[in-house]
């Protein structure tokens, strides 16, 4: 645990990704282990961007990752880690490949840290491993750290609850494609990126520019005292890269305080989440106040929910004479 | 409570309101009278269609339900209910006197119930009171319900998670006051309409509607099958009041195994939640885990969440020895 601890605070590759294989574990013995650690750490958490990275599959998320993470080691000199939140894959380590692929420059970077999704049974399950993630890569040194939102399902909202900055990239044909964005993710965009915009493409890129900021009248962006932008740009040529960074600290720049109080809310967010789903998942399993018996009820159209709750209290409380 | 059950079938207001204020009863023994009341009820329930009205302030959400309300008892014959959820709302019955006011045709109709927000210390109480008087007004042969969000605060998911059908209401400026409606809203609409395109209005109106068209196609509501379609209508001039009634039809027509399915999935969810919410304060109270203490550590910008739940969770079982 000490060589763990302290690889981690070295900037050891393979000890970060032994310490995020033990905050992965389910076994209870692992995760005593990795709350020590993690409570050890925690002084050395917090100092990285945390930027969220969203777009239909396709967009070209990892490309553009790859570049924007190049440009960040070769030109800042920073440190960039890259994870991904798939609550839609059964097995870990699913899309290391295609990362590795997509992300040639970051899988062979010596300042570059790439780590596909957590596996998990339940979406709360994927989202509180990829939090730990985080602090331990930013443990490890890591200056910024990009969690990809990868399949479908719920990793938008997942994502947006534990990043700073969110950006979500669009391709430049404004049609069809945008029937795939979910309800809601446009509007949790702090940031959003035509991307694609080069060759023949660059045309339809300004044109659906244009478009998306018509449509943005009737949105904003959740944070503070911020308008979201909307720029173009091309992973492929590597323009608008620039832009786009200068934005994200512009989005940090002078707001530490604000981005303080919001990891917190999104920590104590967390932190109930977790509470109450643990206690709803220990009253089904210890079969109190006949939770699956109701619920089951009710998913065959039977009965009404506070019909059913009021009795699912009553039992609870005969349980724990109170 | 025979009499009260009676009392509501036959369509009694005076029954049906002392049924509603049973529901909304925070004394345990009222609670299990009204859980008696909606298990009797239940086979009564389901057939009114379950309307939902939101709209920033201004927008003239009641004038809107008046003018269609009558419209509905004059022209066909319907009975109507109006409901309102205002979580902010310390105290029951504050806006009723605004309600009458803007209401006055609903509120002297034989054919017509207007009552207004429960109180409630959390969001959940309002929207499982409301949840309660839906069925009761269906149970009192009530052909259509609206539910109207009044406030500020989260009242439009409430109100979306408890209707068939959710209605926005927009004013033809299409500028600033389109700030004023929150993150999500325009998604969550099944059908919008620009109210007061009247007198000098109309024109403002119709070139609103562009601009919501071209916005609407980075959206699309959450229901299957359905597009939602933009129309102007005036609450004064009582025009398009006829045509947003048709598209309410067409939105229930041939769907009602969908619609059976969607309320399904709303019994199951709030049940949930209620449930959740029931087990997390149960917990607070009995300060069992420490789960105030962890909180309030977060709060203060200690530790992190998972760290917390973990502590959290072996208090718990500890605590039950399981």
């Amino acid at each position: 645990m000490k060589d763990l601890y302290q690889g981690i605070l070295n900037g050891s590759k393979s000890a970060l990704s032994r310490g995020i294989t033990l905050c992965e574990s389910t076994l209870p013995k692992h995760q005593e282990s990795a709350q020590v650690l993690l409570q050890k750490l925690s002084p050395n958490t917090g100092k990285s961007k945390r930027i969220g990275i969203t777009g239909v599959p396709g967009v070209g998320k990892s490309t553009f990752i790859n570049a924007l993470g190049k440009q960040l080691i070769e030109e800042s000199n920073l440190k960039v880690a890259v994870l991904s939140v798939d609550p839609s894959s059964p097995v870990s380590k699913g899309s290391i490949l295609g990362d590795k692929t997509r992300m040639s420059y970051l899988a062979q970077s010596e300042n570059a840290f790439v780590r596909p999704s957590p596996s998990g049974s339940t979406l709360g399950g994927v989202a509180e491993k990829t939090r730990s993630c985080i602090l331990l890569c930013e443990a490890a040194g890591y200056d910024v750290v990009f969690v990809e939102t990868v399949g479908v399902g719920q990793s938008e909202v997942l994502v947006y609850n534990m990043v700073d900055v969110f950006l979500l990239l669009l391709l430049p044909g404004a049609g069809d494609e945008l029937q795939g964005i979910k309800k809601g993710v446009v509007e949790m965009a702090d940031i959003i990126a035509v991307n694609k915009a080069d060759g023949e493409m660059e045309q339809a890129a300004r044109k659906a520019i244009t478009q998306y900021r018509l449509a943005l009248q009737l949105m904003h962006s959740g944070r503070e005292q911020w308008k979201t932008p909307l720029v173009t740009c091309s992973s492929t040529e590597e323009s608008g890269l620039t832009v786009i960074w200068k934005l994200v600290q512009d989005f940090y720049s002078g707001r530490s305080l604000y981005i303080e109080s919001e990891r917190t809310k999104q920590e104590v967010k967390a932190f109930e989440d977790q509470c109450t789903a643990f206690l709803i998942d220990w009253a089904k399993e210890k079969g109190i106040g006949h939770l699956n018996e109701l619920k089951g009820r009710l998913e065959r159209g039977k009965g009404n929910s506070t019909e059913s709750f009021l009795e699912f209290k009553k039992a609870w409380l005969q349980e724990f004479n109170s």
